[in-house]
C-alpha cells in the first residue's frame, strides 16, 4: 500500500472524496482535471499535487509520474448536460477515457485503472435488484457515452493488457454534491417550495460518497485485463418520498413534500443494485441513508446556508 | 436527386469512388479530409471542391454548406494500424464520427448520413452467410472502433433524430486500393515471390468498389433515425486461392501461389455476406470477381508498373 495514485476529475464530487479516502489510506495522490481550486482546499482534500488541465495524453504524461493506481473520475456527470451538448459530453466522457487508456498502454503499463461508470448504462431494467450482467440499454446520451467508455476500457484490456475494473455507481450522494434530489430539496426549503416531480414512489439505490470512495479503493485491488464490472450501491431501494420525509424532519417542518405526479421522460421508476460482488471483496456500505440525509442537511446549512 | 453532398475521406479508396459515383449521378460533391491532391486529380474524381483538413465540427461548418447527403468515409481503414496506434485509430474513426453527428444535429438537420462500417465488427461469425443481426464480437481494435462509431450514430439518431444508415462492407477491392491481398500479390509478382500466409482456403466476400460506391448512394435513400444496418458484399464467398489463381493467369505465369499454412492470428477463416436487404432496394452487385481481379491487374500494370 501507499504508493502513487492519480485521480482524474479530482475537483469533482466523487473525485475529491476518492482523493481524500486514498490519501487517508496512505497513498500519495496527484489530482488532474478541470476546476479552480485554492491550494488550501485541494490540500485539505488530500491531494499532494493539483493540476488544472484537460485529461490528455500529454497532461497525463507530464503530471502522471507512472502511478500504481488511477481512479478515472473525470467525465461528464449530468444527463441534462448530455442531452444539450452531446459532443461535449462525448469528449468529457469517452475521449478522456481513450486518452487515459493510451497513456497507461504507452507510459504506465503497471498502473491499475478504476473506472467509475454509472447505473445509467442499464436503463430500464427488467429485474430488481440489477445484476452486473443485465442488458445495457441506456436511456440518455450520458448513459450511451458511459457505455462507450466502458467498451473502450475492455478493448484496451483485451488487446493491450491494460488492467482495470468498472464500478457502476447508483445514486451517489453526500456533502459537496450540488445537484440532484437532496440539493434541489434543500434549495426548495429555502424558497418555501414543497412540490417535486413524479409520484414520490420512485426508488433509488442511494450510496453515500464515502462508501463510494472506499469502493473505488477496494476495486483497485481487483483489476484485470478482463475489466470486471461491479455495481456500486447500497443494495437497498429507498423511495424519494422516504428520503424527503427525513429531510423535512431535519428542517423541523410539519408539512411534507407534495408530488406533481408528472414523471420526467426517460426516468426509470426503480433502481436497486445487486452488490454481492463488491461485498465479496470485504467492502460494506457503511452509512445508513437516514444518517446520510441528516449529514447532508447539516452540510448544506453550514456551507451553503 | 442532384443536390449537394459531402464525402468525408474523399481522398481515400472508398471515398474517391463514392465521390465519382455521386457526381456521375448528378450530385454536387464536396470532399473533405486528409491528403495532398492536385486540382486536376480531385476534379477528375468528381469533386466540385476539395478541402484538405481534419474532419471537425469547425471544418464541416465552414465547408459543409448544409448538404442533403453525407457519406462519411473518413476514418481508419487498417487493422494493423489500429493495433499499433489505438488512440490515433480511435480519433480517426470514432472522434470524426462524433464531430460529424454533432455537425448534422446543429447545422445540417436535413442531411442524411451514410456510414460505411465494416464486416470487422462481426468478428468470427457462427453462421454463414452473416446476417445483419449477427452478434458483434470484433477481433481487432479497428473492429472495436467501428462498432463504437456505429453506436454513436444510433445514439444521435435515437436522441436527436439524426437520420442515417450503416453499411457494413466486406472485402471491398478495386483500382486505387494500395494494400491488402491484390496489392500484395501484384507486388510479389514483381519480386518473383509466390508464398502467401494461410492455407489459401480462407474465403472472403469480395465487393468491387464501384458496386460499393453505388450501394452508398442507394443506402442514402433509406436512412432513418433508427439507423438501419445493411451488409455490403457480393453475397459470395471466394477463396484466396481462387483469387490468386486468376491473378496468376493474368500475369501469364505457369506456376501458382503457394501458402505457408500459417494463418495470421485473429484472421477469421471465412466471410460471406447475406445481402438480401441491400438487394431489396434495387441494388445489385454488378462486377464479377474474376473480371474485377483482371481489371485490378491491368490498373496495377498501368499505374504502378
Amino acid at each position: 500500500m501507499g504508493s502513487l495514485s492519480v485521480v482524474t476529475g479530482a475537483h469533482g464530487f466523487l473525485g475529491r472524496h476518492a482523493a481524500r479516502h486514498l490519501s487517508r489510506q496512505g497513498w500519495d495522490v496527484i489530482g488532474l482535471g478541470h476546476g479552480n481550486w485554492p491550494y488550501s482546499e485541494w490540500r485539505a482534500w488530500g491531494l499532494r499535487e493539483w493540476h488544472a488541465c484537460d485529461v490528455t495524453l500529454e497532461t497525463l504524461l507530464v503530471y502522471g509520474k507512472e502511478p500504481d493506481l488511477i481512479v478515472h473520475c473525470a467525465g461528464s456527470a449530468s444527463v441534462g448536460f448530455s442531452m444539450m451538448h452531446p459532443l461535449q459530453d462525448y469528449r468529457r466522457t469517452v475521449e478522456t477515457t481513450a486518452n487515459l487508456l493510451e497513456y497507461v498502454r504507452l507510459h504506465a503499463p503497471k498502473a491499475r485503472v478504476v473506472y467509475p461508470s454509472s447505473a445509467g448504462v442499464y436503463g430500464i431494467a427488467e429485474r430488481m435488484p440489477i445484476m452486473e450482467d443485465a442488458p445495457l440499454r441506456p436511456l440518455s446520451v450520458y448513459g450511451d457515452h458511459k457505455r462507450l467508455a466502458e467498451e473502450l476500457c475492455r478493448s484496451f484490456g483485451r488487446h493491450f493488457g491494460v488492467s482495470g475494473i468498472i464500478v457502476r455507481f447508483f445514486s451517489v450522494y453526500g456533502p459537496e454534491l450540488r445537484k440532484q434530489l437532496l440539493w434541489d430539496a434543500c434549495n426548495k426549503m429555502r424558497r418555501n417550495e414543497t412540490t417535486f416531480p413524479g409520484t414520490g414512489d420512485e426508488t433509488r439505490d442511494w450510496l453515500h460518497v464515502k462508501d463510494a470512495a472506499a469502493l473505488c479503493q477496494h476495486a483497485g485491488e481487483r483489476t484485470s485485463a478482463d475489466w470486471p464490472v461491479a455495481n456500486g450501491g447500497s443494495g437497498h431501494a429507498v423511495s424519494v418520498k422516504d428520503v424527503l420525509n427525513v429531510l423535512w424532519q431535519e428542517f423541523e417542518r410539519r408539512d411534507g413534500p407534495t408530488f406533481s405526479g408528472v414523471s420526467r421522460a426517460g426516468d426509470p421508476k426503480h433502481y436497486q443494485a445487486e452488490i454481492s460482488l463488491a461485498k465479496s471483496w470485504g467492502w460494506v456500505p457503511d452509512v445508513d441513508w437516514r444518517a446520510g440525509v441528516r449529514e447532508y442537511v447539516e452540510w448544506f446549512r453550514t456551507e451553503v446556508g
